[in-house]
């Protein structure tokens, strides 16, 4: 999409010459937009994140979520070229509700992997964050180890947008960060919403951080979204409350034990641990390794990441498209009185979107 | 949408003398299609299904499965004449895996709730049958008791198409049902699809039929599926199979407490019963009776209703924008290649969605 700033000198309208056209409100604005720093060109951007010059990812990261659209022009160069030299990464997403020490088990899981070398980039997926807001990982001081670890990358949240908008932000700075390097991908999220599915359809292995108890800590969970871990994992499995843990764990592997066979043949795990004193870690790992052995002997690995690509190219189609519909001034006017329309049984659900979509069509062909 | 064949007269394009249209087929089509019958009025359609007319609720049914324009032109004004007739009914969904006794046990559910008056209609959605094979429902006669009683209304599954189709066509039907005076909706599914989800979004109640067993049973049942249940029914609790029924309900008793509080904050029960011994029928009416008084008490039906009414109308919006992208001549002929670059890492997901798109939108303008 062209943006129409770029298009001012090339519109094919004739503009009544007795219009003067609005003045901008502040016409110093595009003087002071001037970059005070030169601005990379596109291979230096690549040429940097290849080498695994931080700076330089972070730069291109920012670019990324950038909604401006000359920064978007660099950034899809930038992604595209750094295609090739991606993939090349376990991508693990870690959810739980908040309170079940998301951070701490980050900061722990994250300082015990770097110790077999390689390194980590930890990036989150939150909808609803406003980076001013101190969302998630916003305050990375949070991972006490990792934040000041020089093989790690802690990246927050692309702030506030559309859940699509947001999860292909940073669908798209897994690549950046695969390309500089880094092996082992951390995306982090809250586990209320629909961001899950989102980042289970970025990873490949889905890590579920649990507390123990029976019932009253899981009201926070989204519905469905255990069903889509490849492991769960109790946290708080120490001093007093290891019985608890214990019961817990047996509890879960019964429930999973009810639940149909994942499409990758794995059997979700439950184990036990303790982020505070640094108990278990190993074991996840072990589990996380055995799964990429397992998933990668049987094909898995690599089905997942093609459907994972096609996924989201058809998820960008469909999201653009209703986009488009539901941000057209026509339908905007049209919605409300449809809806209540429906909810008042004057028409059906159908009738009304019949109607809607061919004022659309008939808007479009203008 | 103008059917084609209606346009012939009117179309503004010149023809050319010279070039002769081909004939049809079979010229004798058109004489062909004249119906033996006199075609009913949209107004003798409403009165006779108002009136409870079992024969012309059924042709109306049959107008509103038709693909043929000018039956559904019919067909949606009937419906939208039926909508303040309609909504007075208990519409529950039923679901379990092939071989878990669907048949058997809606028929004792059916007879069961008949006994205390009242109508029964059984419909059915599986986008997999085709109506020559036996599909869902298809041979009535695996109902034996409510296929011949004169309160019920038995109908198979809508032929094969799309989810999309399929499903509005099943949810027009309960319209017309519930006008027709049926207080009792049984919408029935096979648990191994995307028609649960379908399913769920048109009925108050969903049921649940398991069989005993640890695991191996529930193979077939689609993830997610069981956590949609607001009850779940044991089925085949008799003889020596009580105690494998007994602890199959603990064991699903266990696994429903670690799923999150349902939006109704209604806990979904776990029951067992015969359908062949025609034990422990009375207690599933009983449960789906409370849940009916807990709903309606706090609200949450006519909420969840009014919410199934708007998701149908933007359901059908979604879908028919999809379908116009990925029919365009434009797009088949793009999208492979697109498919294929994304898989080959020659573009990312999200400027291979671009480019398709941008293509499809200059194409709607021509």
């Amino acid at each position: 999409m062209e943006h129409p700033e770029n298009c001012e000198d090339y519109k094919g309208l004739t503009v009544n010459k007795g219009i003067e056209q609005p003045s901008s409100v502040n016409p110093y604005l595009k003087l002071r937009r001037i970059p005070k720093k030169r601005r990379l060109s596109v291979a230096e951007y690549v040429e940097g994140i290849v080498k695994g010059d931080v700076t330089i990812l972070s730069q291109a990261v920012t670019l990324v979520e950038s909604v401006r659209h000359e920064h978007q022009a660099i950034a899809q160069e930038v992604i595209e070229k750094c295609l090739p030299y991606s993939g090349n990464s376990i991508r693990i997403g870690i959810s739980g509700v908040p309170g079940a020490g998301k951070s701490t088990s980050i900061d722990v899981f994250g300082l015990h992997v770097l110790e077999e070398g390689g390194k980590l980039a930890v990036l989150a997926i939150d909808p609803s964050s406003e980076r001013s807001k101190g969302s998630i990982l916003g305050d990375k001081t949070r991972m006490e180890q990792l934040s000041v670890h020089p093989k790690s990358f802690i990246r927050p949240s692309p702030a506030a947008g559309s859940l699509g908008g947001v999860a292909r932000k940073t669908r798209e700075t897994i690549i950046l960060c695969e390309a500089a390097g880094f092996d082992k991908i951390f995306v982090e999220t809250v586990g209320v919403g629909q961001s899950e599915t989102a980042v289970h359809s970025m990873v490949d292995f889905f890590l579920l951080i649990q507390l123990a108890g029976t019932g009253d800590e899981l009201q926070g969970i989204k519905r469905g979204i255990m069903e889509m871990a490849d492991g769960i994992v109790i946290n708080k499995a120490d001093g007093n409350n290891i019985e608890k843990a214990k019961l817990a764990q047996t509890q879960f592997r019964n429930a999973l034990h009810l639940f149909p066979a994942a499409d990758s043949g794995w059997t979700p795990q439950v184990l036990t641990y303790s982020g505070f004193y640094n108990i278990g870690v190993k074991e996840i790992w072990d589990m996380i390794y055995e799964y990429m052995d397992f998933v990668k002997a049987n094909g898995y690995f690599t089905y997942r990441r093609n459907e994972q690509s096609k996924y989201w190219m058809y998820e960008s189609i469909n999201e653009q498209l209703r986009d488009n519909f539901y941000h057209n001034p026509i339908i905007k006017e049209m919605l409300r009185e449809k809806e209540h329309q429906v909810l008042n049984a004057d028409l059906t659900s159908f009738v009304a979107a019949k109607k809607l979509l061919d004022a659309y069509f008939k808007e479009l062909k203008k």
